[in-house]
């Protein structure tokens, strides 16, 4: 099993979350790199509920999970990490130059134009829906995203996975567009809906999702 | 001159953009990086006035600026093509393995982390302002702005760059920051417009912004 307790990398998560966002939060996206690679690593949770986030994430300037710490090496971004891990993979991160900078083409797309409007309808839709406004605002906010999937959905065509064979791109692309499943907005994009499937069916997945569901006390 | 027709490297840019986007384009952070590195490219410019997206960006899934070819090599989104292009600087990557993890973690928290708020702001604010709700929720938006420019006025400190010295992590983070100047955001956050105007204050920089926008056509 990846998650070993004497294992040198140690990855931070949550000891709880609001149930909505569990099968969410972002140290899954490296869980899911390290069942991939069959690399080893250990947790360590954080219960936010009780401790104030300054004190207990002096790794992580924003107060998010997940940091990683290995030896001497100290990482955040969840995005950054996974980059960072691929490089020890021939299959998740290409040395073949060209198809080299194809995964990181796509892996920055997640990340900065495919995630970006994810957070604007998450905004509205959620995090600030109490807020004056964000009620009306959302069917422009669901545009935005609708667009760039039709886009992302096109780019992709009929390949199953974003460069030849599965990449560290992909895990970032499906755990990007993963975030949209319980609002429905897959649904009208069946390239994209059969994309996050093929992604979420791969047996790394399936047990980076079942230890990052454990790790959380019950509600 | 890092401009030079001769170049192998070529770069997209915009030939024509609204006056409030010129400067702010995304090609200028890859400008500003080959300056850094002294490198030389040429720029294709594109005048999306006059031509379908789709017929004259086909390097690019979003209809976006910048995409690169070199060779063989094609690449897209700004951030992958600066990484890409900073391997090739020891001080703009270091090799250094702990700094090198502090730098690539740096770089994707720009634009992960503190560019999704702002592209939230933008879209309340200027693209989708005439939609309903746009006006009442600019008060949230801005406030998830200032929330994430204080923890990173902290995280920053009394440093002048994120990792040691001047890095590609800065390049982005203040291209990143750079678009909350005209909003007048970043002046109740001295330690980050300092930083903003440190970067500003390059010889680098001032090369890349000046090629940037001399190569738009008059309004």
């Amino acid at each position: 099993m990846p998650v070993a307790a004497d294992a040198a990398l140690e990855l931070t998560a949550y000891a709880w979350a609001p149930s909505g966002a569990r099968g969410l939060v972002r140290d899954l996206r490296v869980r899911w790199l390290l069942e991939e690679m069959e690399a080893t690593y250990r947790t360590r949770l954080l219960d936010l509920r009780h401790m104030p986030r300054a004190d207990v994430l002096p790794d992580q300037p924003f107060g998010q999970v997940p940091a990683m710490a290995e030896g001497e090496v100290r990482m955040f971004e969840s995005g950054a990490i996974c980059l960072h891990l691929a490089e020890r993979s021939d299959a998740l991160m290409p040395r073949d130059p060209v198809r080299r900078a194809r995964v990181l083409s796509w892996s920055i797309a997640a990340l900065n134009s495919v995630e970006p409007p994810i957070f604007y309808l998450q905004c509205v839709a959620l995090f600030d829906r109490d807020r004056p406004g964000a009620a009306d605002l959302q069917p422009a906010a669901e545009e935005r995203v609708r667009h760039r999937l039709g886009q992302l959905a096109d780019a992709l065509g009929e390949r199953p996975w974003l460069v030849g064979d599965f990449t560290v791109a992909d895990v970032l692309m499906v755990a990007v567009l993963r975030q949209l499943k319980a609002r429905g907005l897959l649904d009208g994009v069946p390239t994209l809906a059969a994309y996050v499937a093929r992604g979420e069916a791969r047996p790394a997945f399936q047990r980076a999702l079942a230890d990052h569901l454990a790790d959380f006390i019950a509600d």
